[in-house]
């Protein structure tokens, strides 16, 4: 990589070129000091998003046929092109986020350790997902044909860039890794957060493109501000899927846009979700305020920047509930005030926490300190009467940052009829002990209608990067809970079965031979094997 | 069973009841006399709708934790119960449909075949997808949890009656039999070709139900003209996901409302799609009067009433195309015209044709016999410029029933531009010899980018129902690209993964606990095993 690419220049990167857009300039803030910081990053125009499009379709025959080998290493590549940016992406992202350096050392760990991960899923093969059904030229009274199903790339994907994690999230992040892993080109719109950190982030995937021989139309990124970009970008006829994390409102923008047009595209969006923590007796009388202080700790991590933060506790009322309050008062109570990611996400969060804490039926249980800093944000705990939740669901909308709501419940039926009336989620937490397996037992089921993880005597903060992790969940959750974003299963997002029928050996692709040279596992008339 | 349910009584099933509706009354059509039939079967009003979906969300937590012996139980008790119906079914069938006996005779042993094979995958397991990350306590810089995933039931599934398949895509067929299969209680909109079939179908489905010991709420199937009960089912908050075979308009009328609805809901939408057939020199040259005939019986199966009816026919002009035309003419000319399924398929029918037919580009091959009796179609051939097609797309839309439209290109490069521009498709056939191998080779990646199953000497009717069967293609063929509606892949429309995180092994489900009590196929830390 050449030195000079450590220093982003303001250019987007289409295919193989850096070219300047010419739409409205985007400045990085950082919001720390609440400066502009340089250099400027000029939106795209129609016609640059078409190029990028354009590029991604062409590339995608060759792309998606690549052997595993190669696309393997393709992934490990950008991997390492990432580390080889050193220190000078982490300051990066550092000023552009507001974010610490160790939390920042760390996404950038598993930014890498993900593009890696995927590469062994790529390796192994079994996302293609192959199915032999043998020809049974004898049976009566129709002879059966050969049948070989293998998955493939659905084709250009759209990635938007995440407010939250620039590194994990973004321009290498999880759609992007999953896409490419899948054998589909990729096209970001990057967060206008962070286009700096995006910028050299592109510039480490474009080297890793060039050094694996890759056709140049495998990665472009693109900025632009406001929604227009990214509204044309999902609407273009050659892209295929759609990745995103972020509002509520900005998800279903894309989800009613793929589904305007002329042939709808699946969107996975991630998008909202609270997280409800429920509290069971045995627990809190067991380590009741020890509880409440790891809660609020899951709570302020990141200043409440996460998906999975804790943003909803329902707890069944016993004495012990006060120990839980007390631990949680006590660990925020005079916490210093966080940085957030951007002014806007500032603004909405102080906007949110407003409404809430001058909601009539709601109580402030305990604010964190006042900010001392531009886009500083107070932690705030607040409680409500459950009977008031029925009446308000605006009350359960998701308040981005370091804020929770908390009620009491009498019973395990009341709350079972709480999680009944929710809407889908993303993570939930239970904390127990022994003496709780028969409530839990009991409301286990809802539970798993409501959410994609079920965690017990945790927080959804910390989102395990492998196999069996699922970060989706119903909607609003996400658009399609038939997914998840992080884990090894999100390459199946974009991917879908062919069927080929009485194709001669030689035209098979390599993966459904009957010599199974890839060494794959394969279902052989609905039997798993590696033959 | 009772002797009387052998005789539809006009009633609806909700749930344990047989009940009239009191919307507006269907009576079916012989198509064969164009007379009514009787009895009439009243439609469902809002509140039938609603009641059947109640039920269904009732039964759901109960049913899909069934165990998987009883689940497989159940499907091959349905099968039993169909069968025990004996001829009076096939009877009604034919009266209803105009089918003759010997179709449906076997597709009964299809439906039947079917609810068995799925019986299979359940007791496999394989579509549990387990997966499971071990805790890694002592991982640096943090310990990793213990991690198992499982697909659990997306929820109570609507499913839509298909005009062209009363018994093997209907109230027991694919989509009813994939989504019991899955664990998801079925709510059908019976076709109102078909009602009485629909309703001797339902009551072997009851008898099942009451025979396997299961909630009443897991099968109700509703009456209904017009759009208005499917609209409200599809719209119901407690229906989870939605299969549907039919009219493109059909389809994605269903897709908005699908996606209008507060939870937006998956909709598996088999819609459009014309086939095409891919005529190369070597096989034209070898057998080309010969591919010509069985093309003409491929088309005029069924009275080209499948959805994988050939209906457009691509050749690489040679002199030797003139066989194919000879032998497809031979085969069509004069041939008896058929009966169609319904008045207004076979009005639409001849509306398409004589639109195409009356088309200045369009010239006229060949024409089957003139009708004889009501609801007869003529089998139609017919030829396009393939230079007028780019500015005509609407030629390729689909003609449901026996008629083609053929087309010849000057090489491989043309006939690469054509595909390239045709909308998604279930199926494509190539007929070839190995001297065409090559230039097939070419062109496969378009193909697969353009169809869910790919084809070699031989046409897309005939759908086995298999473990490697794709039966699915991009919009406009599908709804979801991502999927299949035959098949044993097709289970995987009604799943969601849930994932556990730290659950003590005594509330975890079976599927997911340490000694493997299910005897599953599981992914353990990325590799598949049985232990």
């Amino acid at each position: 990589m050449l030195l000079e690419a450590r220093h982003p220049t303001g250019e987007m990167i289409i295919g193989a070129g850096a070219f300047h857009g010419t739409g409205p300039m985007i400045h990085a803030v950082n919001p720390a000091t609440g400066e502009n910081m340089d250099p400027g990053f000029a939106g795209a125009t129609p016609s640059d998003v078409a190029r990028a499009c354009a590029l991604a379709a062409e590339a995608f025959p060759t792309y998606r046929e690549t052997s595993l080998e190669v696309r393997a290493r393709f992934l490990e590549s950008i991997a390492d092109e990432i580390l080889a940016l050193g220190d000078a992406l982490i300051e990066r992202v550092m000023a552009e986020s507001g974010l610490p350096r160790a939390r920042l050392e760390g996404e950038r760990g598993r930014t890498c350790g993900q593009l890696r991960l995927f590469a062994q899923v790529v390796r192994a093969g079994d996302f293609l997902d192959v199915r032999i059904d043998p020809a049974q030229p004898d049976r009566l009274p129709m002879a059966r044909p050969d049948l070989r199903l293998r998955n493939i790339a659905i084709g250009p994907v759209a990635v938007f860039g995440v407010s939250n994690f620039p590194l994990a999230f973004s321009g290498a992040g999880g759609d992007t890794a999953s896409a490419l892993a899948a054998g589909c080109p990729v096209v970001v719109k990057a967060h206008s957060a962070h286009p700096g950190t995006s910028a050299l982030v592109a510039s480490a995937i474009r080297t890793a493109i060039e050094a694996s021989g890759l056709p140049e139309g495998v990665f472009s990124m693109l900025f632009g501000t406001g929604g227009d970009v990214g509204a044309a970008l999902v609407a273009d006829p050659r892209i295929k899927a759609v990745g995103f994390t972020g509002s509520r409102g900005g998800g279903v923008a894309l989800m009613q846009i793929a589904a305007a047009r002329k042939e709808p595209i699946p969107v996975y969006a991630e998008m909202s979700s609270i997280n409800p923590v429920l509290l069971f007796p045995g627990a809190l009388a067991a380590r009741g305020e020890e509880i409440g202080k790891s809660f609020a700790g899951a709570l302020q991590l990141g200043a409440g920047q996460f998906c999975t933060n804790p943003g909803f506790v329902i707890a069944i009322d016993t004495p012990d509930v006060a120990n839980f309050v007390k631990g949680a008062c006590a660990a925020i109570d005079g916490g210093a005030a966080q940085t957030m990611l951007t002014p806007s996400i500032h603004a909405a969060y102080d906007r949110g926490v407003e409404a809430l804490a001058g909601h009539e039926d709601v109580t402030t249980l305990v604010r964190g300190a006042q900010p001392t800093g531009p886009n500083q944000a107070r932690t705030g705990l607040f409680e409500v009467k459950a009977d008031s939740i029925g009446s308000e669901p605006g009350l359960l909308h998701e308040i981005f940052g370091a804020t929770s709501l908390m009620t009491r419940v009498r019973d395990v039926d009341q709350l079972r009829d709480l999680l009944v009336d929710i809407e889908g989620q993303l993570t939930i937490s239970i904390h127990m002990e022994e003496s709780d397996h028969d409530a839990v037992a009991t409301l286990l089921p809802v539970m798993e209608e409501k959410a994609g993880r079920i965690l017990v005597n945790g927080f959804g903060t910390g989102v395990e990067v492998s196999h069996a992790m699922v970060h989706g969940g119903p909607f609003p959750a996400t658009s399609d809970s038939r997914t998840t974003s992080v884990g090894t299963l999100a390459i199946r997002r974009f991917l879908r079965p062919v069927c080929y029928q009485d194709m001669p050996q030689s035209l098979l692709p390599e993966a459904l031979r009957a010599d199974n040279p890839l060494g794959l596992w394969r279902m052989s008339d609905g039997m798993m094997g590696r033959d």
